[in-house]
């Protein structure tokens, strides 16, 4: 099989406006996380907000597996033309990780249903990701019981989406709040992951056990390339009938 | 506890344009339900896509503990302001009802996340509901293992919803499909009960098994009196931890 | 209706051994359950480990909606028997609220499937359930987004049990763990909950939110009176069909 | 990645006292399963009933990553040490497929903590297993929205197993009935996969679609080879929190 394709999206605007974020990811938190797929053996390519169409053009998704979303300052300047195409994706089959702040991204409520509300605070406070389901491959290759955030903005519960298919990590915060941090969902025939951390203050991306965790995730979230496409729409009976009824008003 | 207020919707369509249709509902569809709904012992009022606000104003939803959704050929003409008014009641704790054709509506494809597409053909053929959950408070009351329905639209697989958190019902049709015909759901603080049958050109509301299911789902779907209100939005935190990080972009 | 009738079961044991645990619960954790539970509305009767059939007789479970087990020192003394007579009964339909030590009962492990292990820890720390789900009837009544107890056992995750159909609660500790502190199930035509607090040593079950919360836990638990009887075994067809092959082991 | 190994289990009766079973499975259902496995790229070995420990000796579940299970005259023969000894396996990380009349068997009882109970029908009639979940694993390389088979036995809702983490299939019956027909569970570290079709006097296992879910089945159940293993049991705090209380009962 080849490697799937990762596109990793980043609005891109922390870095360019703040010196603490510029210091983390000089190039970007794209860069970052791109870098650390192409480690982990997948074809990589970056797309930011100010690129025409944001970067994801009809060919970029065409060539694209999985798309993975980072934004925050700018949710409301991505084109809502571009959301609808993104989601028609998804809905097609493309994976997409769903990163931190990015839970109040258009793509994400549009997938989600609901406001994707949840409290938080930028404490720089202590965050430990409990592996709630061992056997997800999304917690492969994980050394211990939890990965341990020094430095984390805190999310806390409630956290306003439907309950996720799978919860695959479990979050607890130094000031007294839960999070359901690893959130794996099914729409149409794509595959949807929501993981929490990665706050653009704190070098969370730099963690290896975070990009391990991202690493699964693409590898879980891509269609096979053998996915059955399901038909809709009017449909002949199989068995044998009687048709001739025709109250319609179709 | 006083009863739930429950308040009908209907587009109202059909039952001007076909005689077909008249001959069943001369009233409307939602005159059947409101009434079945009455006699089952909650409050009703009605509501119709030509009313001003289709019915649904601010004061109408004040009063509305759950809404029932009957759409089919109008989809479109439902006004988007009050799709995003109704959509922010449920999320607020309204109960929802989604029937039949209304799979399609602009309120349940937005609070699902998905195309809602699935097979439809109309044969006027044998469509039969078995009970998946006994458990289940929708289903109580019903004597066999399944509602029979002689003359049924068929809805096929796949249905493209997010997997039901409580799959209720599994319909099984003479043409040879299946149809997860009873599908429960919480989206923020609000229920939500898609119920498959209720074709307009056969008699199916007047049914009393699908009228029992109607009432079960308004009484499961009514928010109960004392529901918590999740709060969210920037937390201080609970423990007494250090609060002094000052790396913030917000 | 009729008040569902709850059997509180305690395997009495420690409140007979300890005087830490006898200074809070002098008639045993089962009379304070009990009375809580009666000042709710429910009827309520109790049973203990050294009853003979432990107090869970064929006339007693006959007469129980709901039945509440504690234990903890004495698991392995409950006869198999009566715990395989306690499994039929909530096959067919009677509600199981399991507390706290139970996660270890044979009752509990036998309906899960599953070792029901988890990491634990008596450091008398404050834990905090998160409510997860609003819309959930057990958390009816609760006036925070949290239920707090300053002294608790520590429970962590991760929780060998299957993911429940719906999470109520999400504890935290101050110890730096998270559990899955509410669990719904259902099983057979029953329907089990989980609830995780309720350690010997502390006055957990005089808390008037726990209170709280077994009251609404039993009245979810409860089968409705109407609640069908699915039928299993052999079937003639409901179609018409062909049944003259007799290529049959049976 | 080395290829999975898998353990083919069949009870191996109905092969020896039937001459129906045996035209189609003369060395038995194992071997056809176990062929089609081994052209589908798996190591594969199998074990029967009358095998010393069933053939299932420590040394095999050693080497074993997914068993597959096929029971129906004998599952009463299993002997109890055995189950316990494959339960404890599964619960460790080895997947497990429980295929048709295995329903019954006591490694799926156990696992499932129900009765498993259904309806059935030996009629050679049509079964039609329509794809729930386009986006699993297990659906991957069928071509059509169903696999049908011409001759099956029926087994129909009610289905008493705990609701699937995943529907993946879902069946229609020429007689009229419906049935969740491939049903995927995480039990502990592992993964079971229920596949309702296989009735010994149809040649079920020789079907090319049928064998192609088996093979997904065996590739989605297998642990990955850097799952996780949790850790349970008494556990130091992790965060410098006060312990020197000393109420315990322990």
């Amino acid at each position: 099989m080849t490697s799937p394709t990762i596109t990793v999206w980043n609005e891109f605007v922390h870095e360019r406006d703040s010196d603490v974020v510029a210091d983390i990811y000089p190039d970007g938190i794209h860069a970052v996380i791109a870098d650390a797929l192409e480690e982990h053996g997948f074809e990589t390519q970056t797309a930011t907000l100010d690129e025409p169409e944001h970067g994801l053009t009809e060919d970029v998704l065409d060539d694209t597996d999985v798309l993975t979303w980072w934004g925050h300052a700018a949710h409301d300047q991505v084109d809502d033309h571009i959301v609808e195409r993104v989601k028609e994706r998804v809905l097609d089959g493309m994976g997409l990780l769903v990163l931190h702040s990015a839970h109040y991204s258009k793509i994400f409520k549009s997938l989600m249903g609901t406001t994707c509300s949840l409290k938080w605070r930028e404490a720089a406070e202590r965050e430990r990701l409990w592996i709630v389901e061992p056997s997800h491959p999304i917690v492969s290759g994980l050394d211990d019981d939890y990965i341990e955030l020094e430095e984390a903005e805190m999310y806390g519960e409630r956290f306003d989406v439907p309950a996720p298919e799978t919860l695959v990590f479990n979050s607890w915060f130094e000031g007294g709040e839960v999070f359901r941090s690893g959130c794996c969902y099914r729409r149409g025939a794509g595959k949807v992951f929501y993981f929490r951390p990665g706050h653009e203050t704190y070098p969370v991306y730099h963690d290896e056990s975070i990009q391990q965790v991202l690493a699964n995730a693409c590898e879980w979230a891509a269609a096979g390339e053998n996915q059955p496409s399901p038909t809709y729409g009017n449909a002949d009976p199989i068995e044998d009938i009687d048709t001739s009824d025709d109250r319609t008003v179709h």
